[in-house]
């Protein structure tokens, strides 16, 4: 890629949709635009939350992927590090100095395993999950080679139904595993209930996390009876934070969404039934898009489709706007219903993506706005880092 | 970006997924694989196709977004040239040489025309759509500024639900204000039925296409009542050349996924009432996985989520294996049904993605392999090219 911290490399409207400074109603559509305000307001009230609670926050990357939204993060939102999914995505955080990163995933393809087990070279501490023991051999003979040393957190799967290992037995079998290795330094627990993020109702997502409290509690048990210290116990979402902040077992959260929101969150319930994006979080995230059809009299077609947003979580709602409706996504179009023919070719519109972690992933750029102003341009710094 | 025709720039592992002259095996994951023997074999076919049936071939550069594939098509295929859908990506292949495109689709937004109007440039035949008369002064205004020629197709909604006019008076208004400005060309009628190319039956395709082929005829008569020679009628997809190929009215085609083939398409039925991929094109576009926990007995995690594809049109199919199923699809994971345990850790299968164009656009590179070698490491030329 071309150097993504010198903006002049990139032409607007070819490679970028905008540069600082601009005025926001000229960026190119479709993009992304990051309310700057709201983003800042998020970041801190998760930071306020996890100070009043005695929680480390490490902030989940694999959502933003941005090393400057990261950098937010920690420094106005207290966040001790960053968690992430791939070991490119790890290389992207390391190179751009962050010492404390988690691949809070698998990893066991041999070239993977290698290029991991070098990242502590560039003095940062690396951590990885471990849900098979058969991983650990591959994972210490890695930092041996290298002469580095990689923080291991085992696996439970409390609920998700992915990765993780189901039982206590297998917790503890791998963490005597890691402990008796060489140059692995057995870290904690990860146990982050993915499935019950999204379910609308606040009652049936504490039951969720109370079972995975529970599990959690019997991993905790059966390692003390070992004479091995816990360590950290991380996990928590957008969804469920307060419940693992409140269980007396969790020490770390890995929130990730709430510094965007999207729509697929937005309309969970909090403890009082009202939508998460009504009160507790602000949306700060929006594709920008523009009329460019309305050959129809109730239909306007937009420019942002399938190729500007991921669709699994649903369509996107239209921002601050009750008279107009996305209701369907073909590659490069949306079809916006318009029965009181309300907007014209030009018009843009604030849409909010069902989904935020794949919508950030196609695009490039983070255009931060601020009083009608560009105000920031970000690289979407580890887009496509999927390896 | 980096020079993206250096491969020398990139790491594997980090933003390439493989060299050439690297073993297939070790491709790293999740990556697009493309098998050059059926793509060339799907390439032939089609360009044959066309030739028999006297049929000019514009191939669709929105769905491969790479220069290489559209070269492929062009030099094996006979493709006279390519559409694509956004301003952005015209400029990628223009850029690369390519003399004869189409933006088929809308361009509205001022800075986006000022943009087109001046392609012509470089020597590149250009040809945008037009749905609305007063876009037609805007693209002459932009034309004339930049002492270039633009073509003009007239897009007609022949069932698509999108842009384009429906009536014949439209049709017409739009040919006359265009003959009668300055800088711009009348070049022909877009008619792409983007709506019935997935229906499974090939009646009920075919009878779309039927009220389809009638609203161009109107617009065809009412041009020659004017005086107008039609020039070239567009339209075409994998679902439906054949019916535009013989309908008498139609001279050009504009197919683009029959090159790759996608789960979606794939299943829909030809006229013997068999699926198109058992026989009319072969899959030659596949997301290769990797198998990265095993942790449960009867479900194996893959590592190609929703940021390796897009699932708005269904999950993947896995190539070549009935014993085991994708049965889920999460951000980075693919949760695997193995009843069996047929599988195990670092086991890589070949995806067949539901819907090829959105999923080629979160990807950088395409790899090559023939013969269990990466041959060709090209680069998605337009990935994210959405303005």
């Amino acid at each position: 890629m071309k150097d993504m911290t010198n903006l002049d490399a990139y032409e607007v409207g070819f490679d970028i949709p905008a540069k600082p400074g601009m005025d926001a109603a000229d960026i190119q559509t479709p993009a992304l635009v990051l309310d700057l305000d709201a983003l800042e307001r998020n970041v801190k009230k998760m930071g306020d939350y996890a100070k009043a609670h005695g929680m480390r926050h490490r902030a989940h990357g694999k959502m933003h992927k941005s090393v400057d939204v990261l950098k937010l993060q920690m420094e106005l939102g207290g966040a001790a590090g960053v968690c992430c999914q791939k070991v490119s995505e790890a290389e992207v955080f390391v190179r751009a100095g962050i010492k404390d990163v988690l691949v809070s995933n698998q990893v066991r393809d041999p070239a993977k395993i290698d290029r991991l087990a070098q990242l502590p070279k560039h003095g940062s501490e690396i951590t990885v999950c471990v849900d098979d023991v058969a991983n650990v051999a591959e994972l210490s003979e890695a930092a041996q080679k290298h002469g580095t040393e990689l923080g291991i957190f085992v696996e439970i799967d409390c609920g998700a139904g992915r990765c993780g290992v189901t039982t206590t037995e297998a917790v503890v079998e791998i963490v005597r595993a890691v402990e008796a290795a060489t140059a692995l330094s057995y870290k904690g627990i990860q146990a982050y209930q993915g499935a019950m993020q999204h379910m609308d109702s606040y009652a049936d997502r504490k039951a969720k996390i109370d079972a995975a409290v529970a599990q959690v509690g019997d991993a905790v048990t059966a390692l003390k009876a070992e004479g091995i210290a816990t360590g950290l116990v991380s996990g928590g979402g957008t969804g469920s934070y307060y419940f693992e902040a409140n269980s007396g077992l969790y020490n770390e959260l890995q929130c990730g969404s709430y510094a965007f929101m999207d729509a697929d969150y937005g309309r969970i319930l909090d403890e009082n039934g009202e939508r998460i994006d009504a009160g507790e979080w602000e949306n700060a995230f929006f594709l920008l898009t523009s009329v460019m059809s309305h050959a129809k009299a109730d239909k306007a077609i937009c420019d942002a489709g399938l190729k500007a947003q991921s669709v699994d979580s649903g369509l996107p709602f239209i921002f601050g706007r009750d008279d107009v409706e996305y209701i369907k996504c073909s590659d490069e179009h949306g079809v916006i219903s318009d029965p009181d023919g309300a907007l014209k070719v030009g018009d843009k519109l604030r849409l909010v993506p069902g989904h935020c972690d794949p919508t950030a992933n196609v695009h490039d750029w983070y255009v931060g706005v601020r009083n009608g102003k560009v105000e920031t341009v970000w690289p979407v710094s580890a887009r496509g880092k999927a390896y």
